[in-house]
């Protein structure tokens, strides 16, 4: 048989991530890896799980383990209805809420949902490229819209709304991957003027706020429009992405249609670590864990920036995210990021070039995303001196 | 907003499952159903779980919490690789297998890679309508193709074959959900030499066959032609449905396939829970608890071919199953099980009339799915004495 003849038309639009194979790349003994988008492991509460996994059966018995109903597991939407206000995150109500099999599956499922063949979705460039695999299923069109220091521009956005009928906007506004950046206040007030003047829908994908290392939270865009966004976070930052535990809160009369797609997508998320996810909300062990994961990541993030301030040469620039897992760096025209990978990577040190995050080809040519949550701050600042040494010998090679 | 203009072509294709409302309707207190199709929640080892929950972070540790690899947690592949031979199943290897997160999202998987809008699925009648609304998203045709006594006859299907270009041929041929109906070793054989004369891909579900109370295990489809078929099956009949795990074996080319699309849909299928599962397999749980199971389930389904034996009126007939949690039950010409299923509950007795896992409508009006997993062998027996009178009633009355 030959499978090529047999495939679905999308599936000629889907190719496994870039990014995935350049970590299977780094992930050689010896290797600094800046590359990845993963949590460290010792930011798992390890001990927490282990207790919760017994006090899951002792409390459930059966039903953490049984079939369950679609919209999630009932201990764990009444937590996070509990939680997400006190946080000032979000709208949310037993209307609005869905649990999802990690947030890649409230992706796949919204575009499942709303994408028919040629739709057009609005997304920031750069992007989180892991979106891009779950949409292209449903074979979109993407129009790409500009960024700047702070995030999305409004005005592009508007600009892209009154030339295209767009059916969805794809936006990481807090701690973006891969820039780091969070959209000010004013954008999303803006941005979210403009959603309901247009009537259009936005996913607004946030699993990273819950990791601010500095300065004050900001407001969802969803708290000023929340019939025109779908709110999209996960446990997998703030408990163990293992489990696969996502939320989505979406306008009622969607939610309908989210939970009979995600029926026939999967049925449920599974019980057991909704379960555990529930008790780890509802007991305070979150409230008492997720302050030790910030102090974990906040002398990385300030050893990585420390050190690209006293080694980086000349031209270049970067990000100085408040939390999240990435930094971008932005070098001087001409600089060949991919070239400067290599040269690092034969130094054992890795990141991801940037290109890899634009849709469009023959962008972001000179940017790199560096992970600063993943190896320890000493590791950090030696890393970046190997960039910093390559990057420099590179450019005087190209004078 | 109005979602109903923002939805997908695909999203006016979905519906929610008739079962599952019917479902809800029986779960009020003192209902003696007959209607569910899940495990019974004594069957689950939860002794077992609560150990291999503890064992899991001692010998995985953060791995087993972590992201992981699209095509499923290493020891589990492992351990399936050894243990699938043993039981004389299916052909397997590492190039062929990949962990999806329950056999559902298997259904989805399969179809978003092969199914163009307007491909044609042969199905029987009747059939798993959950599998109908996984597919239902990529907007198949769907071609019924008979049963008998047997299963699905091959003559039908191969009639289909000849007068359709069919994509993909659907079967459940062990236990089968909805009539507990085995096919035979030597259709079994037919079939893997029709699907590959006419070079034709079929997904065999096999959810049940390991709940085997009596007679010989048959071979899989997938052993006599596996470059053409893709075999489903799942923990949630042998370890507990809640963990969402189940498992794929299809020809190494498509795998390719189905492990990117997974990649998008749901990057990879919860860590924890597969970790559970390879300890459950390689520690050698399985074989000690899978007997324990069969020994709760065996009394309920003699209990209940005893009964219908026993009290059904002239007129009906009705399969009996050797393993599964199902059987058919046929009424005489005329009778309307849906009336009798209205009868009945009015009585405390719930089943699902049989007309609901058939594709088209007007058919299978004088069927019952019975479920015998679910309740002790006395409450089976009191409920089949209900149907039967209920039944008896119903015929008096339109004589």
């Amino acid at each position: 048989m030959r499978i090529e003849d047999k495939l679905s038309e999308r599936t000629q639009h889907m190719q496994a991530s870039a990014i995935r194979e350049i970590l299977k790349v780094v992930a050689q003994p010896g290797m600094i890896s800046l590359a990845g988008g993963i949590p460290a492991p010792e930011s798992f509460p390890i001990d927490i799980i282990r207790e919760l996994s017994n006090e899951v059966l002792d409390e459930f018995g059966a039903a953490a383990l049984q079939y369950d109903k679609t919209e999630g597991f009932d201990p764990l939407r009444e937590a996070l209805i509990n939680y997400l206000p006190q946080r000032n995150l979000v709208n949310v109500n037993d209307k609005t809420l869905t649990i999802f099999s990690g947030s890649q599956s409230i992706l796949d499922i919204v575009a499942k949902v709303l994408i028919t063949k040629g739709d057009k979705i609005a997304i920031e460039a750069p992007s989180y490229l892991g979106a891009i695999s779950a949409f292209n299923a449903y074979q979109p069109e993407y129009i790409s819209v500009a960024t700047d220091d702070e995030g999305i521009m409004p005005d592009a956005l508007e600009e892209t709304l009154k030339q295209h009928t767009i059916k969805l906007i794809y936006l990481v506004p807090t701690f973006q991957n891969p820039t780091g950046r969070t959209l000010p206040l004013a954008r999303r007030k803006r941005i979210a003027e403009l959603i309901q003047h247009y009537d259009v829908l936005l996913l607004e994908d946030d699993p990273y706020s819950a990791l601010r290392y500095r300065g004050e939270a900001v407001s969802s865009i969803q708290q000023f429009a929340p019939e025109h966004v779908i709110y999209s976070s996960t446990f997998s930052k703030i408990l163990a992405p293992g489990l696969r535990i996502g939320f989505g809160i979406a306008p009622e009369a969607l939610t309908h249609w989210l939970v009979i797609a995600k029926q026939g997508t999967d049925l449920h998320t599974q019980s057991f670590g909704q379960a555990i996810a529930a008790l780890y909300l509802s007991g305070g062990y979150l409230t008492e864990h997720l302050p030790r994961i910030i102090e974990l990541y906040r002398p990385r993030r300030d050893a990585m920036l420390k050190a690209l301030e006293t080694y980086m040469p000349q031209g270049f620039r970067w990000t100085e995210p408040e939390g999240g897992m990435f930094l971008w760096v932005m070098g001087p025209d001409g600089l060949d990021a991919e070239n400067l990978y290599h040269q690092c990577v034969q130094n054992s040190v890795a990141f991801v070039p940037g290109r890899y995050f634009y849709f469009e080809q023959g962008v972001g040519i000179e940017t790199l995303r560096l992970n600063f949550t993943m190896v320890s701050a000493d590791m950090i600042t030696q890393a970046v001196q190997t960039i910093a040494s390559a990057a420099e010998a590179m450019m005087l090679s190209n004078q």
